[in-house]
């Protein structure tokens, strides 16, 4: 169809050059099945071979059975020598992916200075490194680096590279503004220009270093291009890549494109809000579309204009990409959410009763205080089920100390002392740890595994500390985010205090009752599959 | 001059309605100073009489006999009155300001559901209230609100409203895109056209809910406006107002306009910094321009290149902007980032000398162990210098103790104990804190102070805990970034251990020798100026 734009998503590749993303492989497979899930037509994993991290990645993604692609990224070969013997272009191949991108130099200059090699040793390389992937069967793009500048210096040498691609089978020409630096004007004129040029598909990689990166691929795709590049929340070397969070509903709702499925794009929000979580990259609440203040309203006069009717101060409706309208005063937000999430766990809620009211001023406290439940299920679902009367006390806890200890040139101690109440029972127990948390966790776990053994059977999988309100780093306020699993199900649970261990131990509490609870329900329903009683995969 | 462009300031009268951001008199009278030095050429100061903030504040800044025009804000006058009677628009001319800043009403649907009145009376509305001001001697600019969609749903009654603000004398039409949902192609097309139908010069004013607050801005001048609306770091409502830092280079830089004196945009990324520190807003290092990662290179392949010329991946020379040049250390990159980094600290290093090897080996071990030196440059510079000889010893810890407390129902409480030995002398002192590594950094700074009372110039301004190896999260190693600010540079600093309180000291304590060291080369260096002596922007 002519207004399909085709979407590939490289957060996983160029989105991990920007300053202070770093993905394990682990965390790769859960941002590739997250794209998938937005219906991303291309995912581009990394480069097969460079580290162990993108090889693990490319073996486990294969079982995965995405919809999308899963492509490989890698160069032109190496110059004066045999694409078949490149060990990069190999790599490729070997790992078996259906795509593969491959940068070339598309400027002069680039070619001199960087390559330092002659223009038509350049073609060669592309000519070369095409063939040898179709030969291969693998479906080729062509990431033209610094076309936009190379075509502004010489116009004949930049068109004759995007030839040489072209003849050597390549599927898709994509145009990349590498260093950021093309006004959305000039996008429009040079597309409009190469477009009739070239038979081959046009695509477009913007950078966004003048904070252009969003209109300069809009520009191109107005002139004719039909897939796009770029990364989630616009994670990416320098400046950042082109942010496909604003650039998706821009096309679909402005623009009449097509992108992925209208209930897909309902999901972005929460996309955007899982991998910052994942790459543990602060959102800015005012990022367009997805931010938690996309569609926030301060000032009086607009929030009673949109209570009249909120096309007066809302571009969209907000929860076309599935965000939400919220009022800065009064926070409305989230009622629905929270209803059917009791609703999933059923529990006796709506709208209008008392208890909901009661249950909706308690989460508008919390939050209030810096929790944040949407990465935090299992904390969420032992205060409705608290609310409801639901849960039983595992244990009480009577007192906690820490001891932290360090001489020169020795590595810290740390011990934890806890006394709780189990059924009826004080246990006093002390533990060491690598750290304080392991301490704390080690204490509670020995107390308590006489009375629950099945308390070995999980473990805290993931750890993350967030400062809520930055005024003094040290005294301000944390978030920890917890992660926890017994090899089938995770579930994460939060904690919220000035002191890091008070939010720590808040997360861990709310980890070992959740997973207690839940196995206790289990051992009652006996044949009832696990699945169904919250542990849940998320 | 035809290409001389107005630059019209609102971040704190616009910029104040995002979401955090509140700004005492004080800080409104700073940034004002702030922005005059830059060379804006309008300060929308607020709405004198709306609170006693803004009184102060108009009050007050009449004596410091800025460049800029200070301007006021407010609204045509109510429906169904005397513009002589209207007190908002009495406020503004007892104010004294040189020129105000009128909002009314130009998509007929606002008219009718959020004024409530009829068409003709809104233009009265208009034509009275910029008549008032005119006959007052003040210079009057005239924001249409909702131009853009109220030309597109009714573009005779649209273009009727500009006609009456100017028939009654407007010095400025701004066209407004105040919900952010109008495309940049859209923009030009109507400012074309509007262009034509005046003789007033106009102006732009737009918000960034579809990432494009920039690019209309550039589009609206590109078809001729001469005046831009916009903030600093472009705060403001929802996702923001069109953001000055990018609009003012690229108008400049690429575009051959004239916004301010080249002197002046050397101030831009000081400017951006200070402003969102006295609004306590974190400033996202991927900030296109004056962003901490604007210009800085992660990539091997990139690094290498920059060391040939740095045009290879670089739009402009950051210098023109008051940025520099940032060579990340990271897993993707290799030897040349190290050296460049060296290199620009004026240390003797070179490819091939066992000193570099052994720095390499290092480097190689520290990361292998966990620690990360892209986000931390402190850290390495501390760690280069040191292999040096550079650096000496500000203080010995001889010994560290923390307990941290809780009983049921209570908060938590942390205790620091630290022994020291500072030029001979044992300082032992004890502090409690919010938190562990609150209670630790008081009791630090308070053994240091008698010794270093320069110490309490900075301090800790955000602090990121992560877990490197998730195995088992509590007992895996975690890593510590710390961000430190004296509120005109910014430095970071890493700690790596299995116990987050270990690596939060070896954070802390890089942090506080970086700044002690820094600070005493500068003392020694007298008349130097302080960027050069490693305090650098980063």
């Amino acid at each position: 169809m002519a207004n399909t734009i085709s979407i590939f998503d490289t957060t996983l590749r160029d989105g991990t050059q920007g300053e202070g993303i770093s993905l394990s492989a682990d965390d790769k497979i859960k941002i590739a099945q997250k794209l998938d899930l937005l219906g991303v037509h291309y995912i581009e994993g990394g480069n097969p071979g460079s580290n162990s991290k993108d090889i693990e990645f490319f073996q486990r993604v294969k079982h995965l059975k995405l919809g999308a692609k899963i492509t490989a990224f890698g160069s032109t070969r190496r110059k004066n020598s045999l694409a078949e013997q490149d060990s990069s272009l190999l790599r490729i191949v070997e790992s078996g992916v259906p795509a593969a991108t491959l940068v070339g130099k598309s400027w002069d200059f680039h070619v001199h200075t960087a390559l330092q090699t002659t223009l038509e040793e350049n073609l060669a390389m592309i000519y070369d490194s095409f063939a040898f992937l179709k030969r291969n069967d693998v479906e080729a793009i062509f990431d033209a680096e610094h076309f936009f500048d190379g075509y502004k210096h010489n116009p004949e040498y930049a068109l004759s590279v995007l030839r040489k691609a072209q003849d050597a089978g390549a599927d898709w020409i994509v145009l990349c503004d590498t260093n950021g630096g093309t006004l959305p004007s000039e996008v429009h004129d040079i597309v409009t220009r190469i477009r009739m040029e070239l038979n081959a598909p046009i695509g477009i990689h913007t950078h966004n270093d003048c904070e252009l990166a969003v209109a300069n691929t809009l520009a191109a795709v107005q002139a004719g291009a039909r897939q796009v590049q770029g990364t989630i929340n616009g994670y990416g070397e320098r400046c950042g890549n082109a942010n496909l969070c604003s650039i998706i509903p821009n096309l679909q709702i402005k623009m009449n494109y097509r992108c992925v499925s209208d209930d897909q794009l309902q999901s972005l929000t929460n996309t955007a809000r899982y991998i910052s979580e994942i790459a543990n990259v602060h959102m800015p609440v005012a990022q367009p579309y997805v931010g938690n203040a996309a569609f926030a309203h301060k000032g009086g006069i607009h929030v009673s204009a949109i209570m009249k009717d909120s096309k007066t101060y809302e571009h969209i409706r907000p929860e076309l990409v599935g965000n939400k309208q919220r009022v800065l005063v009064s926070e409305l937000a989230g009622q629905s959410n929270i209803i059917s999430k009791a609703q999933e766990l059923g529990l006796d809620i709506n709208a209008n009763n008392d208890k909901t009211k009661e249950i909706m001023e308690r989460i508008k406290d919390l939050e209030h205080q810096g929790y944040q439940f949407e990465g935090a299920d299992a904390s969420l679902e032992l205060l409705l089920r608290d609310a409801f009367g639901e849960m039983k006390e595992i244990f009480k806890l009577e007192s906690l100390k820490m001891i932290v200890e360090k001489t020169n040139g020795n590595h810290m101690n740390a011990e934890a002392i806890v006394k709780v109440n189990v059924e009826g029972q004080t246990v006093y127990m002390a533990a060491e740890g690598n750290g304080p948390v392991n301490a704390l966790n080690n204490a509670l776990r020995k107390s308590l595994e006489q009375f629950y053994p099945s308390i070995n059977d999980f473990h805290l999988s993931d750890y993350k500390v967030r400062v809520i309100d930055e005024k003094d780093a040290t005294a301000a306020k944390v978030r920890v985010l917890m992660e926890s699993t017994d090899f089938k199900n995770t579930w994460n649970t939060v904690g919220v205090s000035n002191n890091v261990i008070e939010a720590s131990w808040e997360a861990l509490v709310d980890s070992i009752r959740y997973a207690l609870l839940n196995m206790s329900r289990i051992d009652n329903a006996m044949d009832e599959p696990r699945e169904q009683f919250g542990l849940v995969n998320h």
